[in-house]
């Protein structure tokens, strides 16, 4: 199981406000924390809504992070040219997020093929997202293959099968479940990534539905999540499903984490 | 989905001293509490290790729930014997708990053929538990062949497809989730159904392991199970499966129950 911490993102608003304030200690605090509850990645999404100058505010958390915090960073904007920019000034493998087939990949696709990175891709094209699994999985195996083309390897590819929300569409947890199950299937080493905090939006006890529905994504072949990592009980969750799917010898993972006070 | 209320059983010490005296007012309260949690059905074990005459005590239970409480029951000894002749004092059409091939379904058999029952069986023979999906399909496959010959319709057989600990065998988790797979299947109408809280048994944060293994029971086809419904995290949890999989039109169920403060 991958984990990618999800906090330090401009869309927050207290992060927004210490992003536009460079406030280097909180975004440290934040950083450690999310570190410390377990995280293999930490997202950087310095899109604050107009408001700062996305390409400074995003080199400096970069800057800021790897000069402070041992954890890879996922390098996460909606405008491709921010993010061939700043990854400049990446040390060490970047990891990509998110990219979709269309004009953000033929902007990034020359970038991606020079270096070693991993690309978070998106199962839709640049017209909107497919109500279906046969349409979603059409644009996850054309960007798969895109990818593989510019030397990306399955391994270093993360499919994100999108997640809608079951209160707007009584079938979108079952479309992307079987979205995942069709790119597992067809793809068994590219994995599949999670934004798992859509699913539940507007209705009640919402973290129950979140939770639930992680154990099953990972059922279905799903094997990393962009997700807030100080949630105990969805950490707790995606444990126990791995523990359950044996793929947690003894559970020795489940076990560590409960001991450090990770899982709930 | 169908929930059996596991709590009328002489296992559990202050169930088994009530129904050493008989306690009625005890037993109805249990039973009321569980029906208002949306039981389904109620188990009724009155198995007390040997201490009370269970013959008796099963006639005793059988009798004051039928005249008090509108649930149905669902009959539970390991005595065939006991089970066939507490049925004739039983109004209604009786659930039986739990038949395994051999001498206990040999007793049971004539029985059931007369008239119309459900029957909760389980997924291995008199010779122990297969650690392996392919097994225990092959029980459940002879046992539901049988039930089938003996006049029960798929509609009416549960198979419980055997859940053991995950602290004791790593692969626990696995097998049983392979055999319901298998077995829902092969028999699409016929019904799965789990004792869910032996899972977890010996790990900590027991029931956030019990919680995910319901859900990814439910998503392999499991749609039944005997457990405390008074537990609103494993109602909220199998609720939540049930609307992810696009099995709950407009979360209209999962937003009942949240209504009438049966799920967390």
């Amino acid at each position: 199981m991958l984990y990618i911490g999800e906090s330090i993102n401009g869309t927050i608003p207290a992060v927004n406000q210490a992003i536009l304030k460079h406030d280097a200690d909180f975004i440290l605090k934040l950083a450690a924390t999310q570190v410390e509850c377990g995280a293999d990645y930490l997202d950087v999404n310095a899109g604050t809504g107009g408001i700062g100058n996305e390409r400074d505010d995003l080199k400096w958390l970069i800057e800021l992070l790897q000069d402070n915090v041992e954890c890879p960073l996922c390098l996460d904007s909606s405008e491709p040219e921010i993010l061939m920019e700043t990854y400049e000034n990446y040390r060490g493998k970047p990891m990509f997020n998110s990219v979709c087939d269309g004009k953000k990949l033929d902007i990034m696709a020359p970038a991606i093929s020079e270096q070693e990175c991993s690309v978070i891709a998106l199962a839709h094209g640049e017209d909107g997202i497919p109500d279906n699994a046969e349409l979603r999985f059409v644009f996850a195996d054309k960007i798969i293959k895109r990818l593989r083309n510019i030397n990306v390897k399955d391994c270093d590819i993360y499919i994100d099968p999108i997640i809608m929300s079951l209160s707007t569409n009584t079938g979108a947890g079952k479309v992307t479940l079987d979205t995942i199950k069709r790119i597992h299937e067809a793809y068994p080493e590219v994995n599949i990534i999670l934004p798992i905090s859509n699913i539940g939006f507007g209705i009640p006890k919402r973290k129950r539905i979140n939770d639930t529905f992680a154990a099953m994504c990972i059922q279905n072949g799903a094997n990393a999540f962009i997700a807030d990592v100080r949630d105990k009980s969805f950490i707790g969750t995606t444990l126990a499903a791995e523990a359950l799917l044996d793929k947690d010898r003894f559970c020795k993972r489940y076990i560590k984490a409960y001991k450090k006070g990770r899982i709930e």
